[in-house]
């Protein structure tokens, strides 16, 4: 078992990045193994429909194919912009449903957020799962959002007991379904 | 009356442009006076919070920024990518709701599209509500749809006589709005 | 100036009821009448299009459509259930937008939920917002959502002054915009 | 394998209760057993929290609950009511999901509209997605909605062949994966 995990945010020190870290531990812990890369590894140009072409498909959307082909399901870890999908998360999606075969297709993808907000970056997460599930992903019903993230870490760990073990069970679930 | 209109795509030839260029002759031939530049004029990286100070803001972005000042209303012409807001026009709305006084705040905004799809990209314009809303627009109820776009203009004139009608009266609507 | 406000829940003791409440009493200490009454007046059969012509219309729905007549505006405080619109709240929103002449087209709408969850109901707001502005609303940009509501009350009074603070600010907001 | 089946709507003669009705003959036809009454028999009262208590449950909700129980799988056939989940559709799902062990959870759902409109009600479906994927449904990616429904049939078959053939290979995906 192998999941491919990404964190949609370029800013260092991002805390969607320092929640994915933790994430990966956790699946660590648990015998899973991860594909993972910094976002700025996926580095794209918007989307233009005059560079969708085999021959000018951008060297990063390859890369970003060819560690998913190499996994059985995905975490994406996504901030919220304003109540939405953040630009360069979608774009990502985008680019990738241009592919064939689509990659996103009967993909099993869990999806998690930290935000600074009361709701955890939920909301985004609810966009984000439309153009996912429209490209046939199967997206998990269960999403982990962390809320008030600013404050949530102490030396990359969740400080609140509660919330790291709401994570663990999300996890386990997600990881339980894909062995299922 | 002036009203800044752009449409969100970056290829040669896009279907969302052409609806644009008809919808500016149209307003121009009711006495309204348009402010436009195509897509590629406000390319932006990907948002990175990193360059996200008032010294790294990208030039275009301030282009975007003065080009809006200028006018009383926007009208926004966006394709539809896997049922959801393309990422370059995400990419867009989120920078300009970067900016101070925030832009989008009581922007009167009208929605369009135009997709070769059946339902012409009405649910992409739903999902742009969302974040133009929670920035404190007022998107306009109405929103004009072009369904099997590629086949719908003939020398930059909509073929069929009732789907010009429709266009022409959601304008109208939108323009009695602004002046009501 | 007069409001017509109504809270979606049956239930004895509703929060969003008690959160209606005081917003009238907010609205009146600042000189705006207000039309109202209990959600069980308007208490609708299931929607039902054999039961939708001039002459089995439910008395309850041509109730609801005379108090809107008598009023500039709406205000619909509603619960969220299951992270969506509540099905009687929908309901009356179905049964009203079968009316000719339509009553939602135009209508200024300013949208509140109270909610024991973090997030106050906001994401069942942004799902009400859809069927609303679909029929013609103008649904204010700016909604107000009330978190943990089941502690949030002593007295009939928001406890915490910052929260009773946004909510004032929102009312006034919706007036002056009504105003203008 | 059984699959539990409903249409949404009350009205004789529903357009989604047609379609519902051909998809139990196709599946019937590939040797898939379907449950299945009219929507009529779950005819509930509007969501009350006072009536939520397991003495004063209505009956009919006991009922849709034993027939979704006898069945590993649901096929949910939904009209559209303003771009949104009609009220007697969500008044089913609140009540559902009020009883335990929740009755979504885990449940594989395929979701199906009809509508005379163009886009055949898909925003609808979309709407639905949110509650059941709330309640830990796992919402079939691959949505069936016919559009022109008004038009679509004779003697309760489809009358474009390609339509038909979307159909069926829909609901074989939705087999095959619940077989898988």
């Amino acid at each position: 078992m192998k999941i491919f995990c990404v964190a949609g945010s370029l800013r260092q020190g991002s805390l969607n990045q320092t929640l994915l870290n933790y994430a990966v531990q956790a699946l660590n812990d648990i015998g899973v193994d991860v594909v993972t890369a910094p976002f700025k590894d996926f580095d794209l140009p918007l989307y233009n429909g005059d560079l969708d072409t085999e021959k000018t498909h951008p060297e990063n959307l390859l890369k970003f194919k060819n560690l998913m082909a190499d996994t059985q399901a995905s975490i994406i870890v996504s901030p919220e912009y304003n109540h939405s999908i953040p630009g360069p998360v979608k774009n990502l999606v985008d680019w990738v449903s241009r592919l064939r075969p689509m990659p996103w297709k009967n993909r099993e993808v869990l999806l998690m957020s930290a935000s600074p907000s009361m709701s955890g970056g939920r909301m985004g997460l609810w966009q984000l799962r439309i153009p996912l599930t429209a490209c046939g992903a199967f997206v998990f019903p269960e999403m982990f959002c962390l809320p008030k993230a600013h404050e949530a870490f102490e030396g990359g760990r969740l400080k609140d007991a509660k919330t790291a073990e709401i994570l663990h069970a999300t996890l386990k679930n997600f990881v339980q379904h894909l062995q299922s």
